[in-house]
């Protein structure tokens, strides 16, 4: 397996594709400079290579483990040491907000960020991923009280954050979830039930783990109407800020998983001592869901990274495995030559290469609109900025998850033989990579979020000025827009029937997406205009999107226009194989 | 995990829309009818189901493993148990020669039964898929005495046979191997040298494995044209047909690998105590290749069915925990509906389902063709029939085998959470999957070998031909096969500049192969006419894969025609992230 590089020149590039440089004008990044960004990077691409990387393939060896008759986890080795370094550094402070101790960044370069991190090392990103995911809930929605206690420990990395949505009953359906809370005398809660799939549920990373915990109150409605947010810390705080009692917050089992094995994957159990977990209500009660909702665009467009991180390492396994192993003379060329000179093999490094750079674009320019609907000086920017955002989310989320599964698939062919083997490593990616079209909202229901509540946003408008912008670009994006644009049309047409579009949201997801992708990779071939190699590259690269790629928009919208009578005509246990 | 229920009924139906009958008139199988393959079947998939599957969740956890300080292999609990029992029935003999033991059924008989036995078991299957290999190769190009020594026991399958071809250095170039065999004065041959990736080239599951290896004889010509083939038993054989001394053929080691893990790859050191292991030659000096080049469409052809057969055993359980598993109420559905109710998670079952269908259709049309080129009474049909089965070998393995990848992961998605825990069992599927696009020629040159050796048969006649048909089938085949005809024409037009077609072959071949595969459906709709449940099931699915899947053809046959220039124009070196 190849070291892993961080491409920081080409993060830098995609950076300034999606124009960082913008955000710099807004009060809020005011005391942020492209300098400070270069240094940021390049600092922390060595950081990530030289510190999580070289752990990620023992972490997926030896995984987290339950110690016996306990109910602690042991991270495998190194983890801890790298967490401190990671904390002692204050990487994970960078895009928070300067009154809890953080660094005030654009979200756009915490972003950034993440590729690397995720890149050197998935399993381990996923502790600061959730921790994020948690300081923003708690930023939001927690008290001034909630805030003082536990904010500045959790932007410095010091305590980590989790989120308990899922119960087995309640996965996709989270309103399903019967967890519940009771009030105690002092003003506190009692939280009791069982969550699964809690990342870094319990580990031995940080002194402590604050949970956010979805539950129920007595007399709360039914459904997602019904829930409310709670802080669960695994140490209860003392007045003085040292930590006191071991509350009722205990990991049950981890899971066996296909990857991500490093990451502990935990049942928790709240409360089963009897007396319930001490808990701390965040913001109003059965509010929690829209608390969730706050945090989601973020989390989805993390995951989504994910898929684009992963391809990536994947993607420099790849070309270096190509660029060294010699079988079979290429046509055209010398014995002797490696297999990167054969075309099948530079075709899939090209899918690889121009997907990856084209979901760069997509996520960038997700992040950026983030960015600037919580900071744009003018309110009907940040109203605009908001709703691109919320129309990309679930592009995002779901063609670069799809994607990493389909380009670590590639990597593991290139290598062959060596691909099946784990200890090249390329396997491990592949794994890795599978979960990511399953959290976070699985792919399916990122399709029905961007048919059912993305393009109806302002009557369609959104989504058709994007398409309009695409067309504006490039000639060569023309036809793809204008199959989308129908196919777009059609849905919105639906709107009475919707079980007609929804047959269709997948295929539909995947050709708004390549669309977009290819307009990234329009504008990074407009921006390459250097005569040196690197432009040229990044030329050649969009222009085998536009000859091999956007050529499947057409095939993609006859499915999304497909109509649901095929699928549901069968009974659903004649689809039962006999 | 849904319990594994061969599907007798749908496999029944796809060897009656091949024309299975037709087999019966021809001398060969005359001894052979309906009713006795209708028992075959049932009885084979019964066992599958009760033998086999039973022990396939286990044989992953448990692995194969080389037992410390030995050269011996203990294969998963179970496995040696279920393979005796699997011999003393005598289902390894179904489709071999009378004269060796053989029931001298049809190859499409065996072929049928295959599936059925790769779906319970990949990892077991490939033992018996290992030896019936080596059995042809022997039955080809073996002489008397060696066939009179060996065969009748591997027909049996009290003996397993391995095929030992790849090198570190010689994997798709098996011409750069350089093991080697030094003649003896008493005729025999002794054999040095190291191979990789050996399935079951050590194991516990019968008395002795009859290794076939490819060596390099003194003064042989360089590449592909000096290798010669060799038997070299485990044990040597006594005059009496007894158990003689070991040879010197040792496992050194198993892979540690992504999937398929009760099959034990290993590691093989011939000739490693000095003197070189005991080896015969099959056939004549140099003619290594060729012997291999007669075995290489069964081979293939088996590859490509456990695509199909992995899919439709993650399609089984997929369908099962959609009818269970009750998250959200579908649209137009009630509060307690399963998701299968839910349109997104249909097209995903639907889509699973259409592809195993059509390719079973394809494969089985496929092993037909080969019983019609080696046993019709007509030298011309026999000569037609291997045109097109050489033609078709080429998609049945590199589509069905991506296919495998796809459709499991599409049952892990299914299955959400769940999917990617390893308890549930899809996950395995998953991880078995991928390593059939790699192995038995990787993908990639399954698409060289399609524009390469098969497209130019006949001046291209072959595929025209057959593409003629297709469109005389059914009008709604016709816009595809219109784009396929243009992308074959370009091809064949571009055999003087083959880089240019050789960018493309991928997507060709699985354009030809997609057209293909709605040729099998649209000949299913027309068979299926019955009023019911089971018929218009068989229709609907047909209608999806028109709707949804023919579409996608037009974008590959653009990618099949893209030419090399943005591959080839990118320097190797550029492709370097940085």
């Amino acid at each position: 397996m190849a070291d892993y590089v961080a491409p920081v020149r080409d993060i830098r590039f995609a950076l300034d594709l999606v124009g960082l440089d913008d955000l710099f004008k807004y009060p809020a990044f005011a005391h942020v400079d492209a300098g400070s960004v270069d240094d940021l990077l390049t600092e922390y691409g060595r950081f990530s290579a030289e510190v999580f990387a070289p752990i990620n393939r023992g972490g997926d060896k030896e995984h987290s483990v339950v110690l016996p008759g306990t109910a602690e986890v042991r991270t495998p080795t190194g983890f801890r040491d790298a967490y401190q370094q990671y904390v002692s550094a204050g990487w994970g402070s960078v895009p928070f907000d300067p009154a809890h101790g953080g660094g005030g960044f654009p979200w756009l370069v915490a972003i950034a960020m993440q590729e690397m991190l995720t890149s050197s090392n998935m399993a381990f990103s996923l502790c600061p991923l959730l921790t994020q995911g948690a300081i923003e809930a708690l930023s939001h929605h927690g008290s001034e009280e909630l805030q003082e206690i536990y904010l500045r420990k959790m932007v410095s990395g010091e305590w980590t954050g989790t989120m308990n949505l899922t119960e087995p009953q309640a996965g996709s359906d989270v309103g399903a979830l019967t967890s519940k809370a009771l009030p105690a005398a002092d003003g506190t809660w009692r939280v009791f039930g069982q969550k699964i799939y809690i990342t870094y549920g319990e580990h031995d990373m940080a002194d402590n783990i604050v949970h956010l915990v979805l539950a129920r109150i007595p007399d709360a409605p039914a459904g997602t109407k019904g829930i409310s947010l709670f802080i669960v810390p695994k140490f209860l705080v003392n007045a003085d800020g040292s930590l006191g009692a071991r509350n009722d917050a205990k990991v049950v089992s981890l899971e066996h998983k296909m990857g991500i094995n490093a990451s502990p994957t935990c049942v928790m159990a709240y409360g089963d001592d009897g007396d319930g977990a001490v808990g701390f209500m965040v913001g109003e009660p059965n509010t929690g869901m829209r608390s969730m909702f706050t945090m989601m665009n973020n989390a989805r467009l993390s995951v989504g990274l994910e898929g684009l991180a992963i391809a990536e390492r994947a993607y420099q396994d790849a070309v270096q495995y190509a660029l060294e192993r010699v079988q079979g003379r290429p046509v055209g060329g010398a014995v002797g030559d490696a297999i990167v000179g054969h075309p099948d093999v530079r075709r899939t490094l090209l899918y690889m290469r121009s997907h990856i750079e084209a979901m760069r674009g997509l996520t960038f320019m997700n992040a950026k609109a983030l960015d600037m609907s919580r900071h744009h000086p003018d309110a009907d920017e940040r109203a605009h900025a908001l709703e691109l955002a919320d129309l990309l989310v679930p592009l995002s989320k779901a063609w670069c998850t799809d994607l990493g599964v389909e380009l670590t698939s590639m990597a593991v062919q290139i290598f062959g033989g060596m691909g099946f083997v784990e200890e090249t490593g390329v396997a491990q990616h592949y794994r890795d990579a599978r979960i990511a079209p399953i959290y976070e909202g699985t792919n399916g229901i990122q399709a029905l979020d961007l048919i059912g509540r993305k393009l109806p946003m302002r009557g369609g408008a959104v989504v058709l000025d994007l398409l309009d912008d695409i067309e504006a670009t490039d000639a060569r994006l023309g036809a793809a827009v204008g199959e989308v644009r129908r196919a777009t049309t059609w849905i919105l047409g639906h709107a009475a029937a919707p079980i007609e579009s929804m047959a269709g949201a997948t295929p539909y997801l995947r050709a708004l997406a390549t669309t977009v992708g290819g307009w990234m990779l329009a504008r990074q071939a407009q921006a390459a205009v250097g005569d040196d190699a690197y432009s040229a590259a990044k030329r050649s690269t969009a222009t085998f999107y536009f000859d091999n790629i956007l050529p499947t928009v057409s095939g993609l919208c006859a499915q999304a226009m497909a109509g649901s009578h095929a699928l549901m005509s069968v009974p659903a246990e004649a689809l039962r194989s006999q």
